[in-house]
């Protein structure tokens, strides 16, 4: 092969390497971004799933109050006949 | 004694005889009515405590749904995590 | 008339009436217990609609409570979409 | 230079070109699979969203059901009076 021919072969293997390392850098970034949103996504659904447990305690409390609430009257019932 | 005074006491015995009956009579009607009042008022409240009883089925059938929208909470919760 | 016969009348009669206040007496005792007894029934009627209030009051402080819970579970609701 | 030399060079080019090609590969099926787990966990997400607003109207409904004993209580009690 011709020295020409060489070169030839060298700076598109050149162009080639930099386009392929180019498109890691822009896949890496992407999966960054993709990661970073996942993880905001999960603390966001944590904090969603503590906020139902504490409205699931509050209900817990308000079924206990009604029925010591239906306690009372069914005594009140009782005592008044 | 005379037969004058004799007709004489004859006579206020007979009116205060005559009262008598009459004061019989008017609390007779007063005990009735007051009976009568008394008998319609426990069935009032008979009535009454019925329909509250009835309330608090319904009451316990509300506290029931309650606790199982509850437990579907809780499994929602924990299902999601 | 023979005075025996007149003795005879006035016994009868002061038996009557005799017989009759006696009536009366136990009469007016038997209304006095009734009223008593209607009050007394009144005044438990009335602590007991007084205590049915006061429960009543206290259901509405938990309606208004899970009312509260539902707005705050709508606003979870919609604040994770 | 040497074709010697230019043979190493463009051997060398050649590898990293493949190692660089690989990397993309494994970066472009990271990506996929993370885009999967993030759509995947927006429809679990979304599934959630939708029985805890069933649930939300179940409780509309539990509340307004407790709202009308509410006034049937308020009733009795007026009415008894």
């Amino acid at each position: 092969e011709s020295a020409h021919e060489f070169e030839s072969q060298k700076n598109t293997l050149t162009h080639k390497l930099q386009e392929a390392e180019t498109k890691s850098q822009t896949l890496e970034a992407q999966l960054g971004d993709l990661e970073q949103h996942l993880e905001s996504s999960q603390q966001e659904s944590e904090a969603f799933r503590k906020s139902l447990r504490s409205l699931l305690e509050l209900l817990d409390t308000k079924i206990f109050e009604l029925t010591e609430l239906r306690d009372t009257l069914a005594k009140l019932i009782e005592g008044s006949s």
